[in-house]
């Protein structure tokens, strides 16, 4: 007997993948929670029957939410993870001496437990003593936080569910307070194939809070339409004032310096989205 | 009752579109060719089961292996394109005026036969005055022209069924002596993800070959992985020398100047396959 995962990435369109094995499948406090093993990818988190990350191409999505902001600001010291509690952002986070304290704040602690107990390639730092792994609503934690961080990042799912918050015009405003004086914050903003609206509704809710908004893409495989796009939004820095040159070369499988400025270079129609 | 396409881009992994019908289902001389018409990225040309082009998402293929070589071509006035009966990239061939005549070698006529009259927006310009149009074997054609091109596109589907001698070391040679002295070739040559022994073996046999071998990359939902490559072989002319902004605004909605040098920065694992 075969056994296929396919995600509908949209009513009429979608991905299958051949499985292995099923590890994890339950229904926790906030979402459908599966770990499965697919052939073609892994192992793979499956959160409401949306792929959250596989162990094949799980670097592309975590190294660019990290290291862009990270190598934008001189010295980010405090960094917030919304979301994220797989601890693949984390993981990358650390890469960087200058990180004194990670904060990883996510709603759903079975996202944490099942992530180290299944995923440990991506999960492994979270028990790192740089970081606090809080359990804990990430919306109420930046109402909470005035003046706090140097980089806030939102790790969430896509706006439906316990991440619909997270993409409102008051969150932003709530991490533009919680940052320092020059911090900057970065959030995942899927897709400009299916989601044209929610990328341009991003851009301009966050061009209303910060003066400094940069939106950058990313290859991933298991997302839909392959194209991810990312929002950054800052108070000093800007990314593409960044000098390539002086970007130490760390371990990473799909961010490098030379592309720290050509991933903020996009396709004409995902230009005219963010104008 | 619903019908889905689903096309296995590995043995293990795939996409699945809803399909609202089926209008073309044949097995011509060289190929089983299908156009159907799904929901989500609307008519869609398929070849021994794999899509090659949807009217969505078909303007960043035929754009990406179009403009990077005909802007770094000072003087472009013969083009031919091998494959490509769908009649994509010669449209965007035809928007650089330079361009005096066209060629078109594709060996199966039932292509252009169905893409003129299924996709008329992506073949209309097969009739324009300025392209000739030939129903023959691209890789015959090349072997019989000496000195003649001054930009070659390899528009091919995967080297299996008619397409397998258009990824061999002898066609490249072949392509460099059809070339005038400072000509260009450029071919598709698949995705990093699940291809990666392609990508490399091209480039190795391209690099004994031509003096200045550059890959670049775009993002196309429909095919495998979401992340295309092409391989970029030329004689004189580096497309990372280009003058960006002497090159002007044409009609496109992937295509862009700022885009000309960034699409050549590639992932940190598709750098390593072609270093």
């Amino acid at each position: 007997m075969e056994l296929w995962f396919t995600e509908k990435q949209t009513p009429v369109f979608g991905i299958t993948a051949k499985i292995k094995e099923t590890l994890v499948t339950e229904k926790t406090d906030f979402q459908d929670l599966s770990i499965i093993d697919t052939e073609e990818f892994g192992r793979m988190l499956v959160l409401d029957g949306m792929v959250m990350t596989t162990v094949k191409d799980e670097f592309v999505y975590h190294e660019m939410v990290a290291h862009p902001a990270l190598f934008t600001h001189p010295n980010p010291k405090h960094v917030l993870v919304v979301g994220g509690g797989d601890g693949g952002v984390i993981r990358e986070v650390l890469k960087h001496p200058e990180v004194e304290k990670a904060v990883l704040v996510d709603i759903d602690g079975k996202v944490i437990e099942y992530s180290k107990k299944f995923l440990p390639e991506i999960a492994g730092e979270l028990n790192n003593p740089r970081v606090e792994v809080q359990v804990n609503d990430g919306y109420m934690h930046i109402v909470e936080s005035k003046n706090k961080y140097d980089v806030i990042m939102v790790d969430s799912t896509e706006p439906v569910g316990p991440a619909v918050q997270l993409f409102e015009r008051g969150f932003y405003q709530g991490i533009y307070e919680a940052l320092k004086e020059d911090g900057i914050f970065i959030a995942q903003t899927d897709n400009p194939w299916f989601k044209a609206d929610l990328i341009q509704k991003v851009n301009q809710d966050v061009k209303e809070i910060f003066p400094i908004v940069r939106v950058y893409g990313a290859n991933i495989p298991t997302y839909p339409s392959g194209l991810w796009t990312f929002t950054l939004g800052s108070k000093t820095y800007d990314p593409l004032q960044v000098d390539e040159t002086k970007i130490p070369e760390i371990d990473t499988k799909y961010y490098t310096p030379r592309l720290h400025k050509a991933a903020f270079v996009l396709p004409k129609f995902v230009e005219d989205l963010v104008k």
